[in-house]
């Protein structure tokens, strides 16, 4: 059968693994499309790594734009990164009327509704299981494995980077600081470590997620983003005396008027399975009406785990390019005329359970002070913890205390007050948890 | 868009759920599909029950058979079980030209050549999802998200019942018939539990897995199956000591020679995911060359979890119908003329990790009767534990030992000589060991 020609765009880790595992696994991976998948002709800025990278019979150019172009390609692959010259590039091929392999999760976040606009006229499809979480399928889930159930909620560790530091605050009881400088030691961290650890990239992954699950546009820039810089160890060994693990969590929920999407520095039980996700890997833990939770584990990022989530997309692409383009699977999971527009809660709208710890005064009448603004407010402590203070400074004590469900307004309105109090010294922490239950 | 028509044969639990989620869930599932999903007709031995279950708008019959020649029915749904009138109602339903989703294990795992040999003369499409793991979408992440690997090892636990059961042993330190009334009080288990408890079910949906991970015929025939029935409460408790815990794993591997393809009581490494996944949940471990290892979890069976992946592939099957049937999902991942005849090995060419425990005499020289036999077999002692014998025999101990890889015919000799020892007292229990390194 005639051999599917890809057009790879950028040879960087993604491109090289990718050209490395069609070329290692080609007779596997025909054996189940049913006709060779080959690189046909690859750009890069560097031509003489695509050179090395590729092999001497495929042609290097180093105008993507010719890839585009190219009328042998079937499927353009877009693995160069960014919003501009990707952009172009990926409009460019639906308009040739090629189909688009991408890996790009800022792309496909800020700019999806645009692509697939555009592909759903031209006839195309536009794949990104790539663009979240690596090499776990979990886009295919979403999309098609669980299309029987009303997502009630996602909750995802989808930011290796950030995962890895936290496991090692843990581990090793480390700073924020010293745990970083370990990850960007190992190449597990950017010397500008931003886009990881404030939450960009994982609000990235859960922007689509989101979409994908509520069948809503793509609405990147509603998306509320908390890092983990501002992480005190001392947070993560109180959570871990109450049974609890801080994971940089990404949670994206139906309400009844809207849809929650946020990142932050969660608490977990460690009794969830999710909770025991260390070091460098990513999971999705998904809520479904009728299957309940089911989870997606694996490794989120790196050459050849992404590699096998572009190379998935190709096979899909192969076999779905023949199907009555009304009956492929929908970019958004949801036929484009059947995309809702729920709007995405603001912040202070959003329901869950916090964490919050206060620097009080070791004296009588704190904590009735404290208990008594919280009921005021409508918050129901879940459980308290009193401990001397961290810092041993005499007569202070650290005040921990676990909320049942609130909502973020009335916290913040409550702790404002907490924190006018004379007996309270500083900022009270606060942190969102979870309790995920099947 | 027109409807798809679906019979429904069999009413029982998973069918009931699948009507009950179809219903409930008809606009989420005609927002994806792009057109409703209703079902036309209902076939089942207990009329009133399916009238019941079906509402007063769908017509119900007696004779499934009457479904698969139905002309108004686009798939068929076959719930029944067993593997004579379903796989007679299969066979008719393609015969029919229908396409047909099942839950049948054993009717996939016995008779799924001849299945997927028929349907894909007729051109229709034989769906399974909900065949392995219940509601995880795991045939769907092998068939379809890990494409471009070359598929290592599969291991999984795969069996709710067995794993509440082993669950129990552990947390609450029973013995086995303490954990299987427990079972059998609240639902998990069977009055005769054997299909479960002996590694039948399992080593089913390990044998579907099996044949789509590597691209082989289903030969269940040759599955190698080991239950837990015969596990005692202190190789729990010895397995805890050492790091690991006990799971019903089935494990499929890919050697140089062959596939393995077994069910057995396994030690697993405690710090990995998987054995963390307790109670009646699932869980499957991919390890794929270029991905790494994906884990997916969730409920592996239950009404409405089931119901899930039978929907799912009713999504599936309606999407694909239109496509070029040589461009649809391989119904065992790879294309027919690309099935490979490697052989399932038997088990005495398995090679894996020990566990082995002997009662022996408390007398020097023991020990080194012991490692000598081990060392002229081949086989390396990874670690060793001696305790005095868990039942206060004086003069008697246990002795425990973990091997490093070993073939189990090697194995087998080994322990025929240890047990023929004056020292060692009646058999030597021997589990096996995955680490499942990632």
């Amino acid at each position: 059968m005639k051999a599917i020609h890809v057009g790879l765009c950028g040879v960087g880790t993604v491109g090289g693994g990718t050209a490395a595992v069609l070329k290692r696994n080609a007779e596997e991976i025909a054996r189940r499309a049913g006709r060779p998948i080959v690189i046909k002709i690859a750009a890069s800025r560097d031509l003489e790594r695509a050179r090395t990278v590729c092999g001497p019979d495929i042609e290097v150019v180093a105008d993507v734009m010719t890839v585009a172009d190219h009328p042998d390609v079937d499927i353009v692959v877009e693995l160069i990164g960014g919003t501009t010259i990707a952009k172009d590039l990926v409009l460019r091929a639906i308009e040739n009327g090629k189909h688009v392999v991408t890996a790009n999760k800022k792309l496909i976040a800020e700019y999806g509704n645009e692509i697939f606009a555009r592909a759903q006229e031209k006839g195309v499809m536009v794949s990104f299981e790539a663009a979240v979480a690596g090499g776990i399928p979990v886009i295919k889930a979403l999309r098609e494995g669980l299309t029987a159930n009303r997502i009630e909620w996602i909750a995802g560790i989808i930011n290796g980077t950030s995962n890895f530091i936290l496991t090692e605050m843990r581990d090793k009881g480390m700073s924020f600081a010293a745990a970083l400088a370990d990850a960007q030691r190992l190449g597990y961290a950017e010397a500008d470590p931003t886009f990881d650890i404030e939450g960009h990239d994982a609000a990235h992954k859960l922007t689509i997620m989101s979409a994908i699950a509520f069948g809503i546009p793509v609405q990147f820039e509603k998306a509320y983003l908390e890092g983990i810089s501002k992480l005190d160890a001392l947070d993560i060994k109180y959570a871990s005396e109450l049974g609890y693990r801080i994971k940089l969590l990404g949670v994206t929920r139906r309400r009844e008027n809207g849809i929650e999407l946020r990142v932050a520095p969660t608490l977990i039980p460690h009794k969830r399975l999710i909770a025991n996700v260390d070091g460098v890997m990513n999971a999705v833990l998904v809520k479904g009406d009728a299957v309940g939770a089911t989870l997606y584990y694996g490794p989120g990022a790196g050459a050849e785990p992404t590699a096998s989530a572009v190379i998935a997309d190709l096979v899909d692409v192969t076999r779905l390019a023949t199907a009555d383009p009304e009956n492929r699977v929908p970019h958004l999971a949801f036929q484009p005329s059947a995309i809702a527009n729920l709007p995405i809660l603001p912040i202070d709208d959003v329901e869950t359970c916090y964490y919050l710890r206060m620097d009080a005064n070791d004296k009588p009448g704190v904590l009735a002070d404290v208990t008594r603004i919280l009921a005021e407010a409508n918050i129901s402590v879940d459980s308290m913890l009193q401990k001397p203070a961290a810092e041993q400074v005499d007569g202070r004590a650290d005040i921990i205390i676990l909320t049942h469900l609130a909502v973020e307004r009335h916290v913040n309105e409550a702790l404002a007050r907490i924190e006018a109090l004379d007996s309270i010294t500083g900022h009270v922490v606060k942190l969102r948890l979870e309790h995920l239950h099947g």
